[in-house]
């Protein structure tokens, strides 16, 4: 398909499409002339995969592109492809931040995390928020056994998946389920507190 | 104490501390002369407690006075006032989203949710999003489940805790424990993955 048809497939606009091709997040299509070139159903899926990133997940251009450089790297296992998008992903903490209480939780979690672990600076920047204004950490091992489960829903790969499909599952899914799994909470909150407080 | 001495206290700089009492965010001191005042307990609480939500929470300031404009109203019930702060808070999904697919989950889940809440198109635009790229939708009940169980520590009040401090437990930790629970998913994700891919 010419560009104008892939443009309008996928609802994004021919100008849009042309800026992620420069920025290399869309493979180039077939040349067929001087001026033009056709694409293929893969430049449909890769279009709709940078909008919902870009759109639901909230990625910058540059995350979009590091996310995409993960799944296409044939040479990472799912555990490394997993651990370079969790790189690639916002929010990055300051290298200052000092991850030592959630090192300690991790630990006493008994999970395998590595020190190296974006997530430990992340969560260990909420913890002192959380500190700072005088919240309770009390809620920390119910959240733990939440996030647990999910991740055993995230990583699960589906029997009959290709290695090509159970990372896309996985690293695509950590971006994509992030405000579905927010959502739900509020949804939640808001069934729990009807239910002990009244809708009035 | 003297806005320098706030501002030493707190780590925020005098200008910042000066655009909050400008905006409204920060009450005004207890004016001593023409150009003095002086600024108690109250104030270094509500100072820790803005920084938090701006730069864990990632609140605009204009969603911090709306939420705490929540905690303020003395008038609010607990559901109100939590009603009112998921009402504030972002992300701000279109109106023009279809909430359907969100409303017969909540409902085959039996969770007591208004039409109106916002959570709903926040779910139906990632679910949308998540049926676009191709992502299997089979991990949602495992999601609700986990946000449920999160939710009732969100809401539990503390046995003896005055009606202002259950709100501020219950507005205060939906925004600050949002970055607890992405954090601690994406390291439960490397656990999981290390221990059945291998940590290599």
């Amino acid at each position: 398909m010419r560009i104008s048809e892939l443009s309008r497939t996928t609802g994004v606009p021919v100008a849009t499409v042309k800026y992620y091709l420069r920025e290399g997040l869309l493979p180039p299509g077939l040349q067929t002339s001087a001026t033009q070139a056709t694409y293929g159903e893969h430049h449909v899926e890769r279009l709709r995969l940078i909008r919902a990133l870009v759109e639901v997940g909230g990625l910058s251009i540059a995350a979009v592109r590091d996310v995409l450089g993960c799944l296409d790297d044939e040479g990472h296992t799912l555990h490394r492809a997993l651990g370079a998008a969790h790189g690639a992903l916002p929010p990055h903490a300051d290298q200052g931040v000092d991850s030592t209480p959630a090192r300690e939780l991790v630990d006493a979690l008994g999970w395998r995390v590595h020190d190296s672990a974006p997530a430990l600076r992340q969560l260990a920047r909420a913890m002192s928020a959380l500190e700072a204004v005088g919240m309770p950490l009390d809620r920390l091992e119910t959240y733990a056994q939440a996030a647990h489960a999910v991740a055993e829903a995230d990583v699960a790969t589906v029997p009959g998946a290709s290695r090509a499909e159970a990372v896309r599952n996985a690293v695509v899914g950590t971006v994509l389920y992030e405000p579905v799994l927010l959502a739900l909470r509020r949804l939640a909150q808001e069934d729990v507190s009807a239910r002990w407080f009244g809708a009035g």
